[in-house]
């Protein structure tokens, strides 16, 4: 686990205006940094910008500050830097990217493992399991007052990103951090409840017909699950509903490879691959159809493509891998 | 937060041959702490018995250890003192109650409140998520090492008690034992996998069905799911399947009070209430029929009732509430 670099905290330090990015769909861990980082810069009594291109996902719009966020960039010039937060790829910045990148210095704070290392100044920590617990290492390492809504966020943060502690990436110092977060006044059922039972009907609706789909290959060691635009419109549930129905499958003890496949109403089919432990790298899969990620957390996209042909020709590297 | 009572480190410290109890039906945190103990009291050169009448719950049988649990009592007058652990009732001690009972002195260390201390020394700390965050500062109290396997016993302990950190008992004092745990080499993913990632198809199958019998009542404030016979029979699951469905219902974000009816084979409705925030006491309408339990999460039993008329009843009550 490696600490905050000094010279980031001496920049953060001499700068008076400081403009904060995150990447584009932005999910806990990115969205808690973010508005958490806007508390310390506040408390640090510095200027800032949090920039925000699309409206909050409805399961991340309780964390207080979303408001803050916004899609109209001020002149870059008034800048003394940018910090970008829990982004490994420049192309994940959105359209404004070719703008931000010219901002010098840009420093980038992050923990995914194959960061790009774009921008100036980097800290890049892939031990971290988020963003969010090296946020909390920095405020420390710049003397900021850490207020409620900045604790609550960075703990939405980590927790969003661990699963609940659940994930390989949770460490003993995963625990430290939430432990101070609690320590000053955070309830973890709370955030827990806003993260996790936050169902509408439709979603539950669409979650019985999406396990209404499942298919066991191999002897129930591959999982296939899907929902079509159909679902969709039967149910009213939305593409933001799907998330983390993925588990469903991944949860079948038999279970090595969990595939979800997605259709979209612009004919693109989007499959989510998950894998236990060591045997299967669901990222090599999901390069071999022009797609990326981790070893058990991988994905990739069909355009012009039926459910049931990439079915088909998924299974067939699956049963040779 | 209560420290270990000085008391019981020292007659701990002198006895040589300890018999460790927990409650019947043990879950994880009662066997997580009765496993661990062991390995703690093993670790300091003490012999001592791990008592269990039961054969362990599928769901628990990863936890090292488990094979060492006997059902036949030793002659009790060679012990120097029994230890209860996560019990708070010594009608939960099972069929053997009168006997050990009458072993002195008689040690209790456990976190329910209402505990009704029996026994001569009692460590009761309500404030604890767990018991195993308990046995945890016990064995640091007592200068005992902590094996791997204790460690894991004891993580498991404080997973399986919190939901994984999400109930309101967790503090920041389980994120404290929780990051020691984890820097003596326990992953909290191998414990989250063998703790959840438990799914069998049969089980999967009949969630599909439960969650076909989705019922919303009271602009969907109040949400019914339900299994029967039948059900059971078509998928091949068992009762013990059924653990955590009642979530579901409880994670939709417009719903006050989940309600899960379960017909069992001999024809007894068994009823589960769980209600969230203070607007719905479930104790006080189970204790209406019967039943108990807590605030938020009570139960009861009816014999030789069909599902639908217990619905029926219920829901007229919920709706006068």
């Amino acid at each position: 686990m490696s600490e905050v670099p000094s010279q980031i905290v001496q920049k953060l330090r001499n700068a008076s205006n400081i403009l904060v990015l995150t990447h584009v769909y932005p999910d806990g861990d990115a969205l808690g940094s973010q508005l958490a980082f806007g508390e310390i810069l506040s408390a640090l009594g510095k200027k800032f910008f949090l920039f925000g291109e699309e409206k909050v996902s409805y399961i991340y719009d309780f964390l207080p500050g979303c408001e803050v966020l916004g899609a109209d960039l001020p002149d870059l010039a008034e800048f003394d830097c940018v910090v970008a937060l829990d982004c490994g790829d420049c192309h994940r910045l959105g359209r404004k990217m070719a703008e931000v990148l010219a901002v010098t210095p840009f420093i980038m704070i992050d923990h995914h493992a194959g960061n790009k290392l774009f921008g100036d100044m980097h800290w890049v920590d892939s031990k971290r399991a988020s963003t969010g617990e090296m946020v909390y290492d920095l405020a420390i390492a710049l003397g900021a007052e850490i207020s409620y809504a900045a604790a609550f966020c960075l703990y939405t943060a980590i927790v969003s990103d661990t699963g609940s502690f659940k994930y390989s990436s949770t460490t003993a110092g995963t625990f430290r951090v939430a432990g101070e977060l609690v320590a000053r006044g955070v309830m973890p059922s709370e955030v827990a409840g806003k993260l996790f039972d936050n169902f509408t009907v439709n979603r539950l609706r669409l979650l019985r017909m999406v396990l209404d789909s499942l298919e066991l290959h191999d002897k129930a060691r591959i999982a296939f699950i899907s929902v079509t635009a159909e679902m969709f419109n039967e149910t009213g549930a939305t593409q933001a509903d799907t998330e983390s129905f993925i588990n469903y499958p991944r949860s079948l003890s038999s279970v090595n490879v969990a595939v979800f496949f997605k259709e979209s109403a612009n004919n693109i089919i989007s499959v989510s691959l998950r894998s236990k432990g060591t045997e299967c790298d669901v990222a090599e899969i999901a390069a071999g159809f022009g797609g990326g990620g981790h070893r058990n957390a991988a994905g990739f996209k069909m355009p012009g493509a039926k459910i049931a042909e990439v079915k088909t020709r998924l299974l067939k590297v699956l049963l040779t891998d």
